[in-house]
């Protein structure tokens, strides 16, 4: 099989990582897999490098800053190929520009358009593991960009797309997609299989294992990702698209975001453009609004209420304030103590009473409800940040999580 | 003026030194030069690089160390245009990869072949200080390469060579080429000019300010030099064609070397192929052979002297007595405590006395002198370690180099 294979920062953060990750590609390429392997910048390079820059300007220039931040990448990249050729196995490091990878949108941000893969395929069919500088890319005058943080698994399902790989294995410090964060709940379990869908769900709200662009990326191409974990051997979790044959479990997991902040808008006149009145002003900031509900209309007035990251809380505050002024007998109330919490799983699709039971679950113990929202496949509710962690674990255990599914 | 300037690695070693760098520059901008820029790596980074590559490998593989090491001057680049940048001074920073610069021969080793420049022309066209990544080039396979160490003056000569630049500055930690080395000789004096062939020979001798592959390319292209301190403003010292017109000092420096050896075979047949049946071992061993004197036969037979740096003499030492087993009556004898000084100045072609001065001082001196071998604009000798130090003061004294000359 073609394997194309993502190594985080961990898994490549030290000359004993990046042998170990040498022998783990190396015995997989002596099984007669044709490998591509794409890395990351050695574990915490890039925030050094960011410093530097951030010595030398307070706000850098970004075309600078892309150049210098690739170098990160271009390091591991040469010294994992050097491990390689040492364990035997025959390699070569290519860097954003030698391919080219092309990227178009704006430095830090770029976006893969197109990743000239013949030199690749040479490699591939030669028996040569290539590997690749991942987050990295040329623009169309040849300046290097990058792709944002998170972006080598970006690079490395680009890669598997147009070398039409079997999977893309996204190696890293966790062995799995759990069904809630081990941590908090120790009966949490690894999902051997997840839907893009759901993966997307549980990485947007805070499973930081893979890079959302990445999920949609794969789910846009039908490539399938494999989470695996880069310290121990397993068969990690499966991320494809859902199998027909087979019945999604109702939940599959349960994700949560700490950094929360809600703003509540009360009694506010029902009238065109009102959302727009609160929220413009609060992106315009270039601040992003999660949750956005607005309960039904009451003597002609209304509840707005939004979240946003705890970091952007003040700001939004005011900004709210502010637009407020023009509505006589609005009041504006805010809370950052508060937490987020989603159920997901593609079986709440065609099951009814998942949200019935999440409210049931968290009335038992007592744990207000601050806001709700829903999607197909996802229910997210807003908490107060003391109760989260009863929350989940009430929750993982009412779901029955903890049992792999009988089917 | 076009004006290529190269800045070594102490003169980048740290932000402090890089916003340094960015103001000369930026002022020099300011005074209508067009103004490109060849970086090194920071201070030490490419040892540490280096070091990381050996820490993977003890011998690590030549085209992924040279992938590994031009990290280091991208590194610099970046951050040198950041900080042109936020003196508001437009600037904009290139790889080998991106202008580029081809090269061809051997990763680490590699040669400069040709620079695309019409980028660089539109750069300083449009006032855009290119700032050119030094030391590195691209092969015509599109792996990185590096040019050996001291190259980013090699990089900075071509470019100004493409650009047909008016002048190439080195700038670097010491403020010109001295008359000899001012640590040993106090009255030691900057020389304000230098012809391209004495800054080879004083070069080559162990004066340590330019990279001599990088005089020898100035030479063939009538590039002007200037070696310049980053630290403080000067006029350093210009390296150019002799002015036939002006009357060349008859001795402009003593250069020296302490890191000789000795080797000595006496009693050696008089035959073809003998100096041979030493040398030619030696050089196999990829030992590189410095001085080689073989006195006038007596007898029938010769002796026959050479030095090598004195890292390889144990090995020098033991081929050479392996060669010399096969000729009776031939002996071998070796002395590590060596060091060769060398008289050098243009102005010998026409002046006669140049050696007889020197044997005399060294004479008067009680110093012996080990193996003399001469140029046409040198004389070098190899004397005992413990002498070099009062020979090289009593020559400078004796050449009057403390003066300026006359003319």
């Amino acid at each position: 099989m073609l394997i194309v294979q993502k190594y985080g920062g961990t898994s490549v953060g030290s000359v004993a990582r990046i042998h170990a990750v040498a022998a783990q590609v190396a015995a997989l390429a002596k099984q007669g897999h044709q490998v591509a392997v794409v890395v990351s910048a050695m574990g915490d390079s890039t925030d050094r490098l960011i410093e530097l820059a951030r010595e030398v300007s307070a706000e850098p220039d970004v075309r600078e800053l892309d150049a210098l931040l690739a170098t990160g990448e271009m390091v591991s990249t040469a010294l994992l190929a050097m491990a390689l050729k040492k364990c035997g196995c025959a390699a070569r490091s290519y860097n954003a520009l030698q391919l080219p990878i092309e990227t178009t949108g704006p430095a830090g941000r770029a976006r893969i358009d197109r990743v000239e893969c013949e030199g690749l395929k040479r490699d591939l069919a030669g028996g040569i593991v290539p590997v690749v500088a991942g987050f990295q890319g040329r623009a169309a005058n040849g300046d290097i960009t990058t792709i944002g943080r998170g972006g080598s698994d970006t690079t490395a399902v680009a890669l598997a797309v147009v070398l039409k790989a079997g999977e893309c294995q996204i190696l890293t410090d966790v062995d799995g997609v759990y069904t809630t964060d081990p941590r908090m709940v120790p009966e949490a379990r690894r999902l051997p299989r997840v839907s893009f869908e759901e993966m997307l769900e549980l990485a947007g709200q805070g499973s930081r294992v893979l890079h959302l662009r990445s999920v949609e990326f794969a789910a846009r191409h039908g490539m399938k990702l494999r989470v695996l974990s880069s310290f121990e051997p397993g068969p990690g979790t499966l991320i494809c698209e859902e199998d027909p044959n087979v019945e999604a479990p109702t939940v599959s997991g349960i994700a949560f975001n700490r950094d929360e902040a809600a703003i509540t808008v009360t009694q506010v006149p029902q009238e065109a453009g009102v959302a727009h009145a609160f929220l413009g002003p609060v992106s315009e900031a270039a601040i992003e609004v999660d949750m956005i509900v607005v309960n039904a209309p009451r003597d002609g007035r209304v509840d707005l209420s939004f979240t946003v990251h705890r970091d952007d809380y003040t700001k939004a505050l005011d900004l709210t304030r502010h637009a407020a002024g023009r509505y006589a007998g609005a009041a504006v109330a805010g809370d950052d103590r508060v937490a987020k919490l989603a159920v997901v799983g593609s079986g709440m699709r065609s099951h009814a009473g998942v949200a019935a039971k999440l409210f049931e679950t968290l009335g038992a113990e007592g744990i207000n409800v601050r806001l709700v929202s829903t999607s197909e496949i996802k229910i997210s509710v807003l908490v107060a940040e003391k109760d989260l962690e009863r929350a989940v674990r009430a929750l993982h255990k009412a779901y029955g999580l903890e049992r792999p599914p009988s089917h």
